[in-house]
This record gives C-alpha cells, structure tokens and sequence, in this order.
C-alpha cells in the first residue's frame, strides 16, 4: 500500500487530499481539505500559511508519494504568477521533507478520471465521489481537484506498473 | 544599525546580498553570494535547494528586514512562472522566520539607485560598487542585484523616516 498526497496549488485555497492506494490499484479516502489562506494579512505571509499548514499535514497523515497539478498557462499571466508562487511554496515544502513529486496538466487528470481531458469540474467531482467511494460526501472543491490529482497518480502508477512505462514517459502523451 | 537581506530571486541562480544600514542611512557591505541551483535533479529540488541555502543565510546572517524584487511581467508567461515558484519558496522561507518583508519593482531599484528607471544593468552594479565602496571586488551579477534591492530598501526606509511615509507609500510612486 502507498500513501499518496495531492495537491491542488492556490494562492487564496490551497486543496489537499490524501489517499491509500491498495497494491491491486484500488483507492481509499484518507483526508481532504482546503488550507485557506485568506486571513493572511499579505502575498507573503499566505505563502507561509500555506508551507506551515502542508506541514502539519505531511507530519499528520505521513504520505509517501506526492502528486501536484501543473499551472494551466491560459490563465491571465497575473494569476499564473500568483499561482506560481503557492505552487512554488508547496513544492519546496515536500521535496525539502524527500518526497517524490510528481506532476499532472490539468488536461491529463481530466483524462485519466473521466476519459476525456476537456470533461468540466462537475464531472471529474462525481468520478472523485465514485472512485472513492463518497457518493453523499460534501467535498469542496479545491479538495476534490486534490483528490483528482491523488487519484490520477495512482492509476498512472498502475498502468507504469503494469506496462513497464515510466510515469513520466506516460505523463508526456 | 539593521541589517538587510536583499534577495533576487531566480529558478537557476538566485542572488542574495547582505547589508548593514546605520541610523544616519549609511550602508555597509556584509555579504554576497548566488546560490546556484542548476546542480538538482529537477526544477521541484531546485526550490528546495533555494529554502536550504537562504535558511542557511538567514542562520549565518541574522538580517532583521528582508527586500525582494517584484517579477517584471513583460517576460515571457513561461519564464514569469518559474520566476513566480522560486519567488514563492523564497517569500516562504523569509516569511516563516517572522521577518518583515519589502517588494520592490525593477524599475523602482533602478530609479533609486541610478535616478533613472530605464537604467541598465551595468549602471546599476557600477552604483551598487561605489555605495558599497567596493571599487575593484568582482560581483556577480545577480549577487549584485541583490546587493541593489537591499540599497533600495535602505534608501527608501530611510526617506519614509524622515518624511514620515510609509515605505508602502514610497514604493507605489
């Protein structure tokens, strides 16, 4: 069994979800939240919320694997930059703490959960529901778009498992 | 006296720079480096490297006040987001440590330093070596750049003392 931490990067919510992924590839819900970094009094002090709350979190439920959703470079170049530091901030936190990080487009989780990379939010929130087994949960979304990522790393290790392919080379298509 | 760190940040190489500000605004020299970064396996160990090696600055140092340069956004959108991740893991570590910390832009560094906002790089060194009275010390160039945004910070600290604004106020001119 692996533990696996997701991470959805925000510099106003950052979503968080951990799961147990089986060593037949079936995935259990551990934990989700959002960290929310709203009440910080400035950019900066957010970005220290955000590495003291992924933290607390890391030392909580002790992942071994971490996956985080690369930055959609549509967005408006302000938001990218802004996205760019709270993604920035979280993965200094992990790969200081040597957890392997690997990360996912947004276009590849939307793939690997709903079968197709241009499905909306709603959809890959009910796969997150159904794949983990939470159909009446209330999930906010910044946690279930970490809980995607989470998910997604786990059926791309499944299939590197199974066919021999690195993640990365899997990551790529 | 208060020590500053002036900090430019970057993916591959970030400049650090140390200063001490006297109570009359005189600056001296303390200390300089970059910390290069292109050594680690992956962009995600890079940030890591960067919060380590300012963690270990800020422990040898001991700044009271930190100053960071803004991102110029007429990059490109790509090259402004690896700058924003590194900027975040940077705004992070300083943040955590409680330090108080100032955000200029390149333009406002240049204007105090150079008295023009259009200045060149060269220019702004030449101005960083004779503030510092180092005439003849080879710098590195994002070493002085750092150097430049803590002169920047001192500067500015300095005429919001004695006209009574705000730094915050000053920066937005």
């Amino acid at each position: 069994m692996i533990r696996v931490l997701g991470i959805d990067p925000g510099s106003q919510r950052t979503g968080v979800g951990v799961i147990d992924v089986a060593d037949d590839g079936r995935c259990r819900f551990v934990h989700a939240q959002a960290l929310v970094l709203l009440q910080a009094d400035s950019f900066a002090e957010r970005l220290g919320l955000l590495c003291e709350g992924l933290e607390a979190l890391l030392d909580a439920w002790r992942p071994q694997e971490v996956a985080i959703e690369t930055v959609f470079m549509d967005k408006s170049a302000t938001s990218a930059l802004k996205l760019g530091h709270a993604r920035g901030a979280a993965l200094a936190t992990v790969v200081r703490r040597r957890l392997p990080v690997s990360e996912y487009a947004p276009r590849v989780i939307k793939q690997s959960l709903v079968g197709r990379g241009a499905a909306d939010k709603p959809q890959v929130q009910h796969m997150v529901r159904l794949l983990l087994n939470l159909p009446d949960a209330k999930l906010q979304a910044d946690a279930a778009d970490a809980l995607a990522v989470a998910l997604t790393h786990a059926h791309m290790s499944a299939t590197a498992r199974r066919t021999g392919a690195s993640v990365a080379a899997l990551r790529r298509r």
